[in-house]
């Protein structure tokens, strides 16, 4: 489907200020490292300012380090619409992991600019800060602070050469002590709206540049715990066994079968561990990882419910002892209606197929869904990569969203 | 089942010898230390061959330290009947796995002394050396060379020190030039028993005290190597995956059916790696070994066969390459009929359910097929440990079992 036929958005623009941007930070191997308070990221943000005063924006940076460019409305004191995204990375991350949602709304609103365009709300692009966690092994710093949700203990978060979060703030001019500044009230923020690239394979698979996600998953980290006996593997009948890694492999078949028929959650086994670990000794205690998520909390709850439920079962078979703990429930963050039908509309308006999909990678939004109306679009990934130099969506791509971006912006910024 | 009804062994002085043999090599915790060619195991022949000639047994010692004890026969140059084990043990082993077969076998022929019982063949009580293996990582040492199956390769495997099977042997005093003189012809020997505690849970749980053993089975190790595809645990939905440990689950599960659908085959997988092993990241690697066994080569090949094409149609399915690596293949050593006829009347005749079940450990007997029939009898084990100080068999098994062994050497050495 061509993307092209209506584009209103700069394409080339665009992608010059995303191959500008991916300099910076830039290794001999082609990956990008720009951890927050850092050089790098300082010039990423210099870099974006003057971005942002081409497309004529007022910028500001506040008391978080988000950088901010406001584009002013007919009423200024209308709540207003935030489309953002992040200019921090991983440790040889990709060219576009965060910047192409930056570098997409200032695009979208130098577009406004020089088409003319008033609107009611005013528009603000938002570069939050931190977004990764590559740093203090905690991200979202910014958009944590927006939301008022920053609290002492995650400033006092040291990175590997043991500068807390408050020091590094402190040596690049911020003052950690007015970070509630940077808190924005309810009301004051009309919806918040993200383009990024998908970072994994189904639009890929669908052969489609755009999609409109649905909601960001909230991953349930948890450990299982199998204890059976250790016993010879040619002595032992397998009528007498108690085999914690059958009894694991059983489990794990289970977490994928109820995973994949709700269609939309995700269980992983990313980790195991066995003991003894003898080629001819039936392994007597395993534990393994399960990393769960799904866009709807009641969903996800109710697969967790079900796998516990058989594994419990199929443990107690066995005469394997069963244990499970959390290490981590994060709740999923819906997209909202408004900007789901808003950017629904503007995939039609460009030509796309309004194809949505759920974003199970973490985002900003997560951390704005108490302040305002959220949603995101994605970007075709190629080979689904991320975090890695390889990451990479095509000109043709990062324009098609863009121009989604643009239309749901002037829909967010005018509509009733 | 009473079995001290027809006993007509020693049993007092059966439970002392094995008491008095668990002494050497004992440490502070329980556990048993007899490696091969050492202090203890020369400790531990002496005082075998002092009960031998209690028993009125011809003492020699083999070119491959084997101690054998003979009691000749009506005809002198008849085919001898083998009854033995061996001495030497694991690190931190127990009291009975070796030493009941050797001091079960010499009560035996006590009895048949004090009860003037003559015979038409010799009968020979034989301590293998070395049949754990546990110093030079290769066990039935004695077995092997009275097979003629010991070649220079086996003498030159070293311990932890660097000691050469060969060094070690002439530090104890033997020549390992001379080692072909401990190879008995074919026809020489007109059959072989062993007397061993079960070293699983079989007779336990049908609360029987003493089994004759159908085979030995024939271990196969299988390394399986899956390769996948590592990718981001929340952005990648469930059939877009290529998950190399949910595939290995799978196979697992498949194994473990497929064993257990014989009654007689034991599948195991008891080690496990995989990588990249983070929590939110789908395994893209995953190996795991396979120790499968059965005392018939055809069963334990027609397993292995539906293992192996079930795991490829799985694999197929799921995108993942699957690789196979044979590590070891032993055949099986099924027991003649000679010695199984024999060991079940003379539980009969001793008031015992005359039940047959497989051997899943090695023992020598697996190497004396080519020589003669062989055959085992089993004692039950409790919680079916050996290898381990806890290893142990009541006084009233040990004595069943050995009242079996001598009703079944008189059988078999004065049978027709």
């Amino acid at each position: 489907m061509p993307a092209s036929s209506a584009t209103q958005i700069d394409a080339d623009r665009l992608w010059y200020r995303l191959s500008e941007l991916a300099e910076i930070g830039k290794s001999e191997g082609g990956g990008v490292t720009r951890l927050s308070f850092t050089k790098e990221e300082r010039a990423a943000k210099e870099l974006v300012a003057s971005y942002m005063r081409e497309a004529g924006l007022r910028v500001r940076e506040d008391a978080a380090g988000n950088l901010i460019g406001r584009r002013e409305a007919r009423v200024e004191e209308a709540p207003a619409v935030l489309a953002g995204s992040h200019v921090d990375s991983v440790r040889n991350g990709g060219d576009f992991d965060g910047p192409l949602g930056v570098l997409g709304a200032v695009e979208a609103l130098q577009t406004m600019d020089e088409r003319g365009v008033q609107t009611q709300r005013p528009v603000e692009v938002v570069a939050f800060t931190d977004e990764e966690g590559a740093r203090f092994s905690f991200g979202m710093i910014g958009s944590r602070a927006t939301a008022g949700a920053l609290t002492p203990e995650h400033l006092a978060n040291e990175d590997e050469n043991g500068v807390s979060v408050a020091e590094a703030m402190r040596a690049s001019g911020l003052d950690p002590e007015h970070i509630g500044e940077a808190t924005r009230v309810r009301g004051s923020v009309y919806a918040y709206v993200e383009l990024h690239i998908e970072q994994g394979r189904i639009l890929e698979s669908r052969d489609l540049p755009v999609g409109v996600v649905t909601g960001i998953a909230g991953p349930a980290w948890l450990k299982f715990t199998l204890t059976g006996e250790a016993a010879h593997a040619g002595t032992t009948p397998m009528n007498l066994r108690r085999d914690a890694l059958a009894a694991a492999a059983a489990v794990m078949g289970r977490i994928e079968r109820e995973a994949a028929r709700t269609g939309t959650s995700v269980g992983t086994a990313g980790q195991l561990d066995l003991s003894p670990g003898g080629i001819n000794i039936i392994p007597g205690h395993v534990s393994f990882s399960l990393d769960l998520r799904d866009i709807d909390e009641d969903v996800r709850n109710d697969v967790e419910a079900r796998i516990m439920h058989e594994a419990a079962l199929l443990c107690e078979k066995r005469g394997v002892e069963l244990g499970t703990k959390t290490l981590q429930r994060l709740p999923p963050a819906p997209c909202s209606s408004l900007v789901r039908n808003a950017a629904r509309e503007a995939c039609e308006a460009s030509g796309l197929v309004p194809f949505e999909l759920a974003s199970g990678a973490g985002h900003d939004g997560m951390h704005l869904t108490e302040l305002c109306p959220i949603g995101m679009i994605f970007v075709r990934s190629k080979d689904g990569l991320s975090h890695n130099p390889a990451e990479y969506s095509s000109k043709e791509d990062c324009a098609a969203g863009t121009e989604v971006l643009y239309r749901t912006l002037l829909e967010l910024a005018d509509g009733d």
